[in-house]
């Protein structure tokens, strides 16, 4: 397929250089850092602007992998170039189809993957979860095969289900990771190494794999081990955030199961 | 060294195993059930009894693996019973050494390994660090060397650094999971699984590897998308105790830095 490839950042990058690493013709590079897109371009043997207007109509999908902001005004640029016979798929999983459906695109489609992708580190695209969704019913088996060419693990997601993978995806990845600054905040006022708690991090996410959170919750809360809560909650007395996350925490870590209904 | 282990549970069983491996004489086991106690005696070529009166005398060190909070009686066991000359250490994490100095143990001690074990598996020893602690200087270095012939990682930490290495552990591994938990609901409802998000925890545990968790926040909190942070929080107006954690971790996270001080 002739892919053009909207976007030099992370996401642009690391899926430009797999898809020309499976086969596709990789026709242009557009990125505002005319840096970026030649640096990239040359990688993939692409052509390569920093001018929306100069992208050219070669291509049978432009993967815009621009930031969610700038999403709205390039495919109003598509919208306005007669690309129409071109699919269009946005790679962003913040963001609606319909910012694409509402510019008029007759064939668009998002094709989002559920990965943080690092500049320098190559990802494992066989772990990687596509997300794929279209207007046209035929576009979609076009991006599902697609991503098939990538990774095993491809997903028809709709509108509202990226939304909630999303809201998801803040708890269990953005609100843990904070839930470690906070450890390592209280750790290092007594001297002590975050490093200590990695194994145990390390074995709690391994689980994961074999068993349901809810099965492996350990901990004072789940034991109701209110001695030890209180002890904690006192300690936790001089940062009054800590100390209310950790009562939500361990309220909510008792409450009766099924609070979502 | 001639080691008697009371408690047959997890640590327990996984230490006594561990210990036997390295070459010590391992004595006696001892655990309420007698099944459990046969069946590890038996691997370690130990005696095994499940009647506290009948634990002997024969052994250098006694290791505690029994739950929290049984260890006082156990304490008060060793207290009366003349083993004055043997040194007793606990396996906890959560509980001070004053359980046991307390008791007028003379020879006392802490030794505790901070991973959660589980029955099947065997752990990787090497990854796991040990929190030694001792009332007397000799039993100190005593508990050490026979930690450093379990793991490369050894640390001497004392009663409050436990206490709060517990708290820590608590946020980053208890609350953490609690946060899957969320997660794996949220997703069920809408009819996806929970193994989407797994390379994405994954790749956010590695990264602690080689950088701070705060340098690596990501998400609308830190991006100050106040936007999606609305439209989240309207998502989950019909479950409140989640609306409630969304709300405090995302100022937890838009707080100035330092509030541990």
């Amino acid at each position: 397929m002739k892919i053009t490839i909207v976007g030099a950042g992370k996401v642009g990058s690391q899926l430009g250089r797999k898809l020309f690493a499976v086969g596709h013709d990789l026709v242009q590079v557009f990125s505002r850092s005319m840096e970026k897109a030649e640096t990239l371009a040359k990688e993939l043997g692409a052509d390569f602007t920093n001018d929306l207007n100069r992208i050219t109509a070669g291509a049978d999908l432009y993967l815009l992998a621009v930031p969610d902001d700038a999403i709205r005004d390039v495919a109003t640029y598509f919208a306005h170039h007669k690309f129409q016979e071109k699919l269009v798929a946005h790679t962003s999983g913040a963001t609606p189809i319909t910012v694409l459906t509402g510019q008029d695109i007759e064939r668009c489609g998002v094709f989002y993957p559920l990965q943080s992708f690092s500049l320098g580190k190559e990802p494992d695209f066989s772990q990687i979860p596509f997300c794929i969704d279209a207007k046209r019913p035929d576009d979609l088996v076009l991006l599902k095969n697609l991503g098939a060419q990538l990774s095993p693990k491809v997903f028809e997601i709709n509108d509202h289900q990226r939304a909630v993978l999303h809201i998801a995806a803040v708890f269990a990845n953005n609100f843990s990771n904070h839930l470690y600054h906070i450890a390592f905040q209280l750790l290092e006022k007594e001297g002590l190494s975050f490093d200590l708690l990695l194994p145990l991090i390390r074995e709690t996410v391994e689980k994961l794999e074999t068993a349901a959170p809810a099965a492996m919750q350990t901990g004072p809360a789940v034991r109701g081990d209110e001695e030890t809560i209180e002890r904690h909650l006192r300690y936790l007395k001089s940062y009054p955030i800590y100390q209310e996350i950790y009562q939500r925490l361990t309220e909510s870590i008792q409450a009766p199961e099924h609070q979502v209904t």
